[in-house]
């Protein structure tokens, strides 16, 4: 059993992390971290050098805090011997990153950038069909209530906070891993609100080696019904995968391997979400067993490529 | 010899790319590929299919065309075998960057990706001197007046364009070599005029693995004296670059290898802009011969990053 901290004690660590370690055996939550956050029964440091200097049972380090201010404490878990792991965007700049990975292979360190929803239930099987397949058009739909699901959060409005790729690059993490070819952005329009610094909406059109047409939409003003969707036009039919990667249909009949994905589904606390994270524990822990790196960045470079070659409009102002 | 076309008939390609190319004895100028442009007494194409199509003498393309419209042309190059040498900056993504070099790998090809500024006449000296030492502080100032040196350009203002960062790269580009850590962007701050779309001046903060401090400044602005200099403060005393990598002077001493370093530059067509060039062809001619890849992607990435994470201020209209 591995001692782990987990940092940033807010809405996804108390939803998705805490569950996921609690339900592992291979887990044991020692410590929290937090400004202001704390977990009934765990011990609760409120400065993280104290936790790392006091604390040298804890092996690992979950951090969960948003991804600019996540970096310090990345840096300081590396150089007190911490394996890390790493919620998603994995960092503010793809830089950052690649010194994170320096640090972990100089110290010869774990380190794991997560990217939950290629955990999502129905991921792999899309990987495996689209394996062999030639890809002719690929569009992300991506359009959700931000009020929903950001209620309040401001961070994710300021410089380095990603407006609508928060979102977006969950898209973007499962498209990169179920693709068997690279993609690039070639246009983007980003629609960012005249009181804000990131954006509310964008499209993206991106290349493929093979000229497929690939797009995405990304959209928090979606008030209607919410969309989490990718559809693969193939030569052998269309794949789509629906619900952020939990639901597959392939040329109209839904693939249904639940009973043998989620064997313990029936437990309430492991909804869909839930498992994304217990695959994620369970991997970490395997890479700590192998003294392994796991930090696929393109995801993040694509919202980057975004940003740089995107053209932006002003809209209307955005508040809670 | 390698005949080599010459993509892209611009004031770069003239002023630059044509003295260098004919100052050797390696390459032979075998044909251009430009919209408008041509060179006296060089086959000139318009089409560049028609070119791949009919020029199988012809080994290797430089193409200098501005990063956006350059890609389809590196794609089309390196899907007919040709080696293929990249001005600076080497993409508008990363992504496509990346896209480029699998390809050249899969095909056994030769790409350059180049940072001329990274041949200038003491970056060498620079880069030896700060090896060994300890960094406490870096600056880099990067202004000059961009109608003096851009006059009339438009594509630097468009999505994609780059704006200030199109100087700023070789500051980026110089410093990322010299350094022996890696720099990454911590904060940045882009001015952009209210009828642009790329920043006419930014200001960056880099954070350092040893806490060195770490700051640039880029401004078209800049209407009296020009700016190209780079300053480290070490535990050995002050390096300062200036002229763009040209002049070095370490504690206030002005370093010259003039004599040994640059051999021809006697000839009136070897300015210090012009050896540059010319080891950037004696470094594609290299790569050839050895069948390697160079395209080091550090500068962008600094770019993509800061515009990433920047926040982003409009300024007054900018018309020239």
């Amino acid at each position: 059993m591995i001692n782990l901290a987990l940092a940033g004690i807010g809405e996804v660590a108390l939803e998705h992390h805490v569950p996921a370690i609690n339900s592992s055996s291979n887990w044991r939550l020692a410590a929290t971290f937090s400004r202001k956050g704390f977990i009934s029964g765990v011990d609760a440091y409120h400065d993280f050098s104290a936790l790392l200097r006091s604390r040298d049972d804890i092996e690992a380090v979950s951090l969960c805090q948003p991804p600019k201010p996540r970096l310090q404490y990345a840096i300081a878990a590396l150089q007190n011997n911490r394996h890390v792991m790493l919620e998603k965007p994995t960092g503010a700049t793809i830089s950052e990153c690649l010194l994170l990975k320096r640090m972990a292979q100089q110290n010869n360190l774990c380190l794991f950038a997560t990217w939950h929803s290629r955990k999502a239930h129905m991921v792999e099987n899309a990987r495996n069909w689209l394996a062999d397949k030639k890809l002719k058009c690929l569009h992300i739909d991506w359009r959700e209530d931000v009020r929903r699901w950001h209620d309040g959060q401001e961070w994710i409005w300021q410089p380095g906070g990603f407006g609508v790729f928060d979102p977006g690059i969950n898209a973007l993490s499962i498209v990169t891993y179920i693709l068997p070819d690279p993609i690039y952005v070639t246009s983007a329009r980003l629609e960012v609100p005249e009181n804000r610094s990131t954006p509310i909406a964008a499209a993206l059109t991106f290349g493929h080696p093979h000229n497929a047409s690939a797009t995405a939409s990304f959209d928090w003003r979606e008030q209607g019904e919410q969309s989490w969707s990718i559809e693969a036009d193939t030569d052998a039919g269309l794949l789509v995968l629906n619900n952020g990667g939990s639901e597959l249909f392939i040329n109209g009949e839904k693939i249904d391997t639940a009973a043998k994905a989620d064997t313990i589904s029936s437990d309430a606390a492991m909804n869909t979400l839930g498992n994304e994270y217990r695959r994620l524990y369970e991997r970490f822990y395997h890479l700590i067993q192998h003294k392994e790196i796991d930090m696929d960045l393109a995801p993040l470079q694509l919202v980057a490529d975004a940003v740089l070659l995107g053209s932006r409009k002003t809209v209307e102002a955005f508040h809670y």
